[in-house]
């Protein structure tokens, strides 16, 4: 489990690093980005993954979000993996779509060839990727996770299935019903097939439903995205958390659209919310 | 002076928005942003005019460095203008180097065919953009300049030679004696022709020998900056200062590099050294 650095870079008071490191779960050659509070420097501290959208790498959210602030503050490390495998021998969207394949692994394993041969970008953010940072970086195994638009979808999903791994979830922007969105729908059917039972398995809503333990949940929602009604479907989401009692907070912010200005406006919000599930020593 | 919108963002509870125009100065088509804070739906508020630095366009600076939650709280609107002419007719470096030519004018205007047709970014900057943001937002006759890099080197030297239009300039990273460093000799000889008497128009070491009236002035400059020896020599402009009595604070920040990480880190302090110097009513 090597891994080897590429940058180093301060930015208030810690660091921001970025590393490459071959990938057992995506069989190819990976690029994660962390931020190091100045507090890792005399103690762990307790970490947020940060899952990013269609197109985006590692680099998008540690550039535009101004998230490292505010984690300088509460001392909280923020781990930002790639949106899907990466190189030469992974298989794209015959047409080169923005919207699946490279870019686009949408957080799930495959199993429909060829891309079940690497995209299996939920194992390795469920297990190898923070078996990797609790070995190699000054971090607790106490953990929450948070993501935009298809990492919004990741986060949510992730956590609903993995109640005991992750503390506490945020969303901004998430697409929350994927069975029932032109997005989901084509990566469902190119990474699944057309079996609609493997598709409740990565749907926020289908997963809701059926869930007994709980992760505390925020998820911010712009009311003039334009991504709104037809593929992000928020309301499909506080149907389900409200028969259920879920304790989701859903926020529809006025104004506010599908960018990385509305993710810097209330990132300090979704911070502030991990920290207060997260123990920080 | 007809201005056309291109985008209208919300973020932090103000609005940045991108505009084209016709720019008189440039002879071309030039597009700025401009972040309005919150406050401007109810006053007039101040500016502080942004400068980037090599390559960059409007959008770095408003994408990267988290300023909108500081000019949100102060209320101050920001503006930045493009680094260079733009367009099809604009003559670019003979190679295509990164640091002459397009997305590299130096806030100067060229004396030397063929600059001399489009490549007046100090008259745009001085004169022609304030008038048009002065006429068309709700904004004071207030104004602040900063920037970074090469654009340190604009904010410098413009606030040294306009003292009764700016109230007060900072800088990151610039390039603090132009005629003394490979970038600026590059662009002074390629812009201005080999007369000095003409570079020293746009030396911010120069310019500080000569001038009788201050304009406060702070700078942050890291010390891991890959740059910092061969083109900024921040101590040129600390060893004028000095001799000047001039009201110079210019800080070396510790294991920080020439990047927009840096920048973010540091650019709360100098809105809030801005709006000493601004009167917000």
């Amino acid at each position: 489990m090597t891994i080897e650095n590429i940058s180093s870079t301060k930015v208030f008071g810690g660091w921001h690093k970025q590393y490459s490191h071959q990938s057992a779960a995506l069989n190819c050659t990976m690029r994660f980005a962390i931020y190091l509070p100045p507090q890792a420097e005399q103690q762990n501290v307790p970490v947020l993954y940060w899952l990013s959208g269609l197109t985006c790498t590692d680099e998008n959210f540690m550039q535009k979000a101004g998230a490292q602030r505010i984690a300088a503050e509460l001392g909280i490390a923020i781990v930002a993996p790639d949106t899907s495998p990466r190189g030469e021998g992974v298989a794209d969207d015959k047409d080169g779509a923005y919207d699946f394949g490279l870019g686009a692994g949408f957080y799930l394993n495959a199993t429909k060839p060829p891309f079940d041969q690497h995209y299996k970008m939920y194992d390795y953010v469920v297990s190898e990727l923070p078996a990797i940072i609790e070995a190699h970086f000054p971090v607790t195994h106490q953990r929450s996770i948070s993501g935009h638009s298809m990492g919004g979808h990741g986060a949510l999903t992730i956590a609903l299935k993995n109640p005991n791994h992750f503390n506490s979830v945020s969303a901004f922007s998430p697409i929350s019903n994927p069975m029932d969105c032109p997005w989901g729908i084509k990566a469902f059917r190119g990474y699944l097939g057309d079996d609609q039972q493997q598709w409740q398995q990565y749907d926020s809503c289908e997963l809701m439903k059926n869930i007994q333990q709980f992760v505390p949940a925020l998820v911010d929602q712009g009311s003039n995205d334009n991504f709104l009604d037809e593929q992000l479907k928020p309301q499909a989401l506080i149907n389900v958390a409200k028969n259920k009692g879920y304790p989701l907070e859903l926020r529809m912010q006025s104004g506010y659209d599908h960018s990385y200005y509305f993710i810097a406006t209330f990132i300090e919000d979704h911070l502030r919310f991990h920290a207060k599930h997260l123990k920080i020593s």
